[in-house]
């Protein structure tokens, strides 16, 4: 795609109608909204905040092109006010977030941003579109890494992804939330993940003799000599491992592991082990891939089938079992006065909201108040500034989040981290100053003329 | 995002451990690979082909720039022949593919891609990754179509669509399998995809008056006068328009539809209905958002309710009840020869393939035959040449590929249009002279020294 992603053209076109709407009729005051998730999907007992760098790096970097104004223009759909307007926007308001890698639940605000409103809601497709998706990835991986703390755990997704962005931001993702990297090269470049990756099962098939196909990538790679043994025959692969081990072994080069992609991982690996060990090869592990997730991993490791990392890809990439998240990102806040929805099943809590963590002595997390942001309580604060002004504020590398991320998950109470629904989820508390602010919003409307459904 | 999703550095990084082993060792003859869905989900009849020109986009300007060579070679990765290949690499080979808009099946090749093997491996990953996700969508989006065939569907999808290439292409495929056109601004931008969207919640809750803010964004959008009407309660809202309308008459403005995004959709629309009728608005339409998929379509139009339009959104972009296919991007041939893998229930058809489809007098289509592409039969060829020597072929614009794929999904079977899976899938034959060629690479591999299980 030759379009930027990050154009300000990636956006719904009600924002822009709105937009017009706002101008001609002076509607320019401070916004305030936030992104939340209204309920947690059955399957995850916390979600990992993640996305926050690629919202910042949206929002610095937010302006229309000349090229893009014109297109507008030509739409005949737009108004000169607005096409004026659009021309010089940049974003130079605050936001403030939850840190990535902070584990996360039920209508607690990942972000806060506090703009002019026409501003504030222009940007709210693409500020979901990233928050949504990194989270989703985040919460998945923080499963796939529980299920399997001591493997090797490699992102493999990014062909079954959604589309190029979801393969390069899920490795991220998978990164930040505890996996040991991605085989996507770009995330590398990009953001410093970690990356693997040695064959497919076309360097194989290219070659006449398969022990040759395994020669020739081990002299190619001598540092990086994974083999794929699964082709033809899985079983006779590892024998002709075992066979070709002590040529490269005479060269200098060490057979680190052999990769199976199909058939009974577990049964196989077993198998493979033993030829393995018998031909000593004790130091060559076993790596596996092929339709994995936490489920299976789980399985792998409680059944001590002998498997040493595991690639996972479609289903973490896809988040297959949650593919999406009820979230929102709303007005919280107009003019300096309380604002919500009271939409069926779709009401909010009104106001801007902080976010305080309470842990017991041994530091695991026992409950979150969500109050509005002046209730200043001595529970940890989790939503800080991120961005004044439209300037950034230093936020954590992503390497610090990861290490942050592994942390924070490890502090939740025990149920939470297994891949069961937890019987009781975790305490989420409305403060009465929320709860009041949110009456105060109702009474506002009312008193203006909103007249709610009965009295 | 300021990495370029076209970049070759998005890829996995086994293609390019492999393309080093290709060069150190003298594989570089000519390789075919082909795209094909292994099997269809049980909750698809059919798929629809989508994102070939995307695919076509990528591989004529696939290049590396001088910086990515300067990451690559840093990485200490990869030798001096690996990056000077990589320097002047550019995509010279042949494609063939299926159109745009076509129904397929399980195993049919969707794209042969046909190329120096180094050249062919390396563009796997983002082949797959455009082609998988395209027709995901456009699959799902057919469905949608078919559920509600006479009504306004409009993809809502880009915030929740997984990052936002995914939104982007979403909202492509979607229109090219028959919706109206999405509300993804940048669609209409990139590829003429109709446009649409007026207002959302917010714009309601910044106004103190709900009537205030139905005149504003009408005297704003006069052409474009869709009202939300459930921000607070949607019987209410409806009896606000009615009176307003008046007034916006006088000024010659006319209020198009109402909106619906919340509670029980045919139920308000009933109620919204009788209040319109009254109100002398029996011109104004109801528009229906929230939550919806195929099923929830097929149910309202099966009930009656009075919805001339429906925004799909999430549920639609993330294909939630099929999130990924089971899809592979296999070598067919390498260096004249056909190939194939048989690992343990992945085995392929081997060998350059095409797709034949039979219809009977009415036109209806009876069965696919897939054959090796030298075996001429009179069926409809499917697969055709959409660029030669790395110079596109002139493919349908996105127009006539939408009518395309309505007229092709019309002439499936009944069964196979209905929501539900059909008793009998499609049949798609497995020709004679294809088992042979399979037969003839299996012997090969024989007699080559690849050792199948048994004899």
């Amino acid at each position: 795609m030759t379009s930027r992603l990050d154009s300000p053209l990636l956006t719904d076109l009600y924002q822009l109608t709105m937009l017009q709407g706002y101008l001609d009729h002076g509607l320019q005051e401070t916004a305030v909204f936030e992104f939340f998730v209204r309920k947690l999907p059955e399957n995850r007992n916390f979600l990992l905040a993640a996305g926050l760098a690629q919202v910042l790096d949206y929002l610095e970097d937010l302006h229309f092109t000349a090229e893009e104004i014109a297109w507008l223009e030509g739409t005949g759909r737009f108004n000169q006010r607005l096409l004026d307007y659009l021309e010089s926007l940049r974003f130079t308001g605050d936001v403030h977030a939850m840190a990535e890698g902070t584990p996360c639940f039920t209508n607690e605000p990942l972000l806060r941003i506090t703009a002019p409103l026409p501003v504030a809601q222009l940007v709210e497709s693409r500020v979901i579109n990233l928050l949504h998706f990194e989270t989703l990835i985040a919460s998945k991986a923080a499963r796939v890494r529980l299920a399997a703390p001591e493997a090797l755990l490699v992102d493999f997704g990014l062909r079954r992804a959604h589309a190029g962005e979801a393969g390069l931001l899920a490795a991220r993702a998978g990164y930040l939330a505890g996996l040991d990297g991605s085989a996507t090269v770009m995330a590398g470049q990009r953001f410093a993940v970690p990356i693997f990756g040695t064959m497919a099962h076309s360097f194989i098939e290219a070659h006449d003799d398969e022990a040759q196909a395994f020669l020739d990538f081990a002299r190619s790679q001598p540092g990086n000599v994974v083999l794929l043994i699964d082709t033809y025959d899985t079983e006779a692969g590892a024998q002709k491992v075992v066979e070709i081990a002590p040529r490269l072994q005479a060269e200098g080069i060490r057979i680190k592991a052999v990769r199976i992609d199909s058939g009974d991982l577990a049964e196989h690996a077993r198998r493979v082990r033993a030829i393995l060990d018998a031909g000593g090869l004790q130091d060559t592990g076993i790596f596996a891939s092929g339709n994995l997730d936490e489920y299976a991993l789980r399985r792998f490791v409680r059944d001590g089938a002998p498997i040493s990392g595991f690639g996972v890809g479609t289903r973490l990439d896809v988040s297959d079992d949650v593919p999406y998240l009820d979230c929102a990102y709303k007005l919280q806040e107009y003019a300096g006065i309380p604002r919500r929805k009271r939409s069926e099943g779709k009401a909010t809590w009104a106001g801007r909201k902080q976010v305080y963590r309470y842990y017991d002595e041994a530091g695991q997390a026992l409950r979150d108040s969500l109050t509005s942001a002046d209730d200043a309580q001595d529970g940890e604060a989790l939503i800080q500034p991120v961005m004044q002004g439209g300037r950034r504020l230093p936020i954590p590398d992503l390497v610090s989040t990861r290490e942050r991320a592994t942390t924070a998950v490890h502090r939740l109470p025990p149920a939470l981290q297994a891949l069961e629904p937890a019987q009781v989820p975790y305490p989420v508390e409305i403060s009465d100053d929320l709860k009041r602010v949110t009456a105060e919003a109702d009474l506002h409307q009312r008193q203006t003329g909103q007249a709610q459904a009965g009295p």
